[in-house]
């Protein structure tokens, strides 16, 4: 029923993640009565990303050049290295602005269901950095989840012999959050990670 | 914290209707890791849509051409014109199965809070249709709100003098749903609107 073009629309705008058959339509009908420009705007911002954005050489996250934001800051050491599974992790932990060290972005997490193991992800280079000496500390900085827990177990096991310090985020209640509607593990582990406040 | 050409992304992304920030930084990380073909196709088809599609001259409904498809299609007769408010509700019309008549699309309904009068409608161009006398009914599908029925109204009392039968969608209980949890109103249209079955 639509013409041609408004179905290719629908249909691209459907591949996008969270965007389901009624909102890939909602979206192509503002298209369609959107000022022109704002749509050519968009049309660019898509391809300027696809052309421009790469990955940081030494440390997997996303970058305009060869080095990243972070990694191009020589304020910043090399003394702790925090490993997150996505490049969007950097950006969580850089909004809470605890944070004034270097990244590692593995890509992923060990995950065999998936058919993920740890050569699929960028623990070579990570390796690497490692073996050049400057660092005393890793945060495992991977997801409380399954995988995330499996991955960081694993780097854990890996580094240790290199003689750096391995730390892991802490679990426990979120702030603001609800005794009473925290889960039994979060709990527990609110519990076992206490600390002595007087 | 993001470059540049990620940033304009997120931006333009939160221009779309139901996209809020959170769900543009989604869809800009699937951006960054999707193949470029995908985002390349995506590009094409937004700017294609603007280069392509316009309004029908005949019932302001999308067109690839001057036409749009009904208008186009010369087995649906003029007997039958089904006024709607924008060019979506032809689609949902369309996907019924029930209706096989033109369409005329007023492009939006009355509403004064909004300053959208009956100038700013299509309204001449439907009365226009109407004065060549082909049309034996018009099926007024605004929309069952106040702004809608409003517009229904209005056009009624302005098509009445022509002669032509006028007729409004039915209101009542939705297909499927649930007698106890139908809004007092609609359950009140379901009552005036009961048909003899036996």
């Amino acid at each position: 029923m639509y013409s041609q073009a408004v179905q290719t629309l629908i249909d691209e705008l459907g591949r996008l993640p969270g965007i389901g058959p009624k909102s890939a339509q909602r979206i192509a009908f503002y298209v369609l009565k959107a000022p022109p420009e704002n749509v050519v705007n968009l049309a660019h911002a898509l391809q300027d990303v696809k052309d421009k954005i790469r990955f940081c050489d030494t440390c997997g996250n996303f970058a305009e050049g060869e080095q990243c934001l972070v990694c191009a800051n020589s304020r910043r050491g090399n003394e702790l290295i925090c490993v997150v599974e996505e490049a969007k992790d950097v950006e969580a932990i850089e909004r809470t602005g605890e944070y004034h060290g270097r990244y590692h972005v593995l890509g992923g997490a060990i995950d065999p269901i998936n058919n993920i193991g740890p050569d699929e992800l960028n623990i070579v280079s990570l390796m690497r950095r490692l073996a050049s000496g400057d660092t005393v500390e890793v945060i495992l900085a991977t997801n409380p989840n399954v995988a995330g827990e499996a991955t960081a177990a694993y780097l854990a096991r890996l580094i240790a012999p290199l003689g750096v310090t391995v730390s892991r985020l802490a679990s426990g209640l979120p702030v603001g959050g609800d005794l009473e509607y925290a889960d039994e593990i979060t709990l527990g582990r609110a519990f076992s990670g206490r600390r002595v406040v007087a």
